[in-house]
């Protein structure tokens, strides 16, 4: 069926038929605005981002549904990093006129499988023709107990640096996927299919155990900086300690100069945060119960003069290149 | 300058230099998510509404900084129509190469200067390239006390239509501008820059006098279709009663073929609502101290019949456009 058959509204109905709306959503899809319930001592998580086609994806190399999955995971990830749960999403879809309904009902079947995932509704949204890409905009509201909220400016001197997951895959995917080649679907997953590490940030929050936390979107240079110049200190970064999936690590045996994918690829959606020396001991606990490998990867330094990064010899690795930037380096 | 040279980093540093935090924000601009209070009793409203080049204006037509108060304008209208009060914006931006950014900090001037004058901050956003349109996606958050939001669905038979202000206005510039021909100031200004009625569908909602309440967006019949739809009833209009502008009503003494545009031109932001019979005594009061014209255009009926409108002399106009549908009739 074409859009123009359904029509703007008939299509609304249909996603407000499939949209089944979650624990403190008074009002969803269907008035001028969501309605919904923040429960006493409960502060509200706000994140929006944006995805555009051509820029941050090409229809060509993922599919509809996974598009939809991926659109929540990445603001799940923002949500995660403040520590707190996501309630509700709002989607707004500016859809060109070669999409057809089937692809559009996969985009919202992906949407609405991640938003169940993470435990959150769609409660609303915009949808529009667009003259160009295809384009999806998605906020998420979250909530976490006051008190709890970990920012990015906590870090003191002396905690140590962790991240969660592995780094670089999704980046080592892009550049197989523009080189023409078939990532391995491990890599291919993780680019097109990334997990927001939900309950990781919602346990480190709960317990006290981040003094800071940001997730990497941009790259771990690039978000690393962003954490540290909040904080107001630097850190150095043992680069032998960056965890590399077992993809990575046998391409990067075929090939050294992928090493820089791991410290400024963007997408990885792991979360990075700082632990105070007296915390480590609890951090273990963690990695064991939600079976996630959390590695210890540098030291906050005081001073803000940035990250040094070492490699197996201790000696710095020489200027690394920072991470992705929308305007300096276009597409 | 160009982007390119301030770089993305740059430009949020510029826009959260440039962006008050209000009261209830605990964090803005600058960390993953913000973070902001909502105080017991009261519900949150969130809505989203994007604005795509070439589909809801054209660079050509409008200005950076009038656009950017008509994307806020559009959003709190919206929670206007709840009843609420707009507390933080989220503002998405899609932007391509050829943008200087001289026009984006005008773009942000027009954002900052209409949260300011709806006592709302920009709390937060996203910022991308865009490989084609310039893409604005806005949300906004607001709230209301419970037992004040007034959805759609709230009507009763018996209940007085009233609209705001004047109708057709923006759609007869919109005309003008595609024909090629200027629209006079008022006209150009109520298409460019609409004004939300938040203080008058607060009020309304506080003082417990509309029923049901939506925004003119889609044009008065879809939005009273929306509005009698979830409401399960039918509505009478007198075609007569349609509250027109000097503007308007001069054009259309001209051209009698405009009278549609007052029916079913979208963009009007004017407040559509149904008051009970025993209120409307209470509505003249607020019409005065609000200062904005209130007319009574209509009365709600019973059955889901649809709308129907007479002429002056009490004909039925014949089967009335609807309004504006994204898919059905494209750009």
């Amino acid at each position: 069926m074409k859009l123009a058959e359904l029509g703007e509204f008939g299509f609304i109905a249909r996603i407000r038929a499939a949209a089944p709306p979650g624990p403190g959503l008074r009002l969803g899809i269907g008035d001028d605005c969501a309605v919904s319930e923040v429960t006493a001592g409960e502060l509200l998580l706000t994140t929006t981002d944006m995805l555009l086609e051509d820029v941050h994806f090409c229809r060509d190399w993922t599919s509809p549904r996974l598009l939809g999955r991926k659109c929540v995971a990445v603001n799940v990830s923002d949500i995660a990093a403040m520590g707190g749960t996501v309630r509700h999403l709002y989607l707004g879809l500016g859809i060109p006129a070669d999409m057809a309904v089937a692809e559009l009902d996969e985009l919202l079947a992906g949407v609405l499988e991640a938003a169940a995932d993470y435990g959150a509704d769609l409660a609303g949204g915009d949808t529009c023709a667009s003259s160009g890409p295809l384009v999806l905009s998605l906020t998420a509201e979250g909530t976490i107990a006051d008190g709890d909220v970990v920012g990015r400016g906590g870090a003191c001197p002396g905690d140590a640096v962790y991240v969660s997951g592995s780094l670089g895959d999704s980046a080592l995917a892009l550049r197989e996927l523009r080189a023409g080649r078939r990532p391995s679907a491990f890599l291919a997953s993780r680019h097109h299919d990334p997990t927001a590490r939900a309950a990781l940030g919602q346990r480190l929050a709960r317990e006290h155990l981040a003094t800071a936390m940001i997730d990497v979107s941009d790259g771990l240079l690039a978000d690393l900086g962003h954490l540290l110049r909040a904080s107001t200190c630097g850190a150095r970064i043992d680069g032998a300690a960056l965890p590399l999936s077992a993809d990575f690590a046998a391409a990067l045996a075929v090939e050294p100069g992928l090493f820089p994918l791991a410290l400024s690829g963007g997408e990885d959606y792991e979360l990075l945060f700082t632990v105070p020396p007296a915390a480590i001991a609890s951090l273990a606990r963690v990695a064991e119960t939600e079976t996630i490998p959390l590695s210890r990867i540098g030291t906050v330094v005081a001073g803000a003069q940035g990250v040094i990064v070492t490699d197996r010899n201790g000696g710095v690795v020489a200027s690394p290149p920072s991470g992705h930037d929308h305007f300096r380096r276009g597409v």
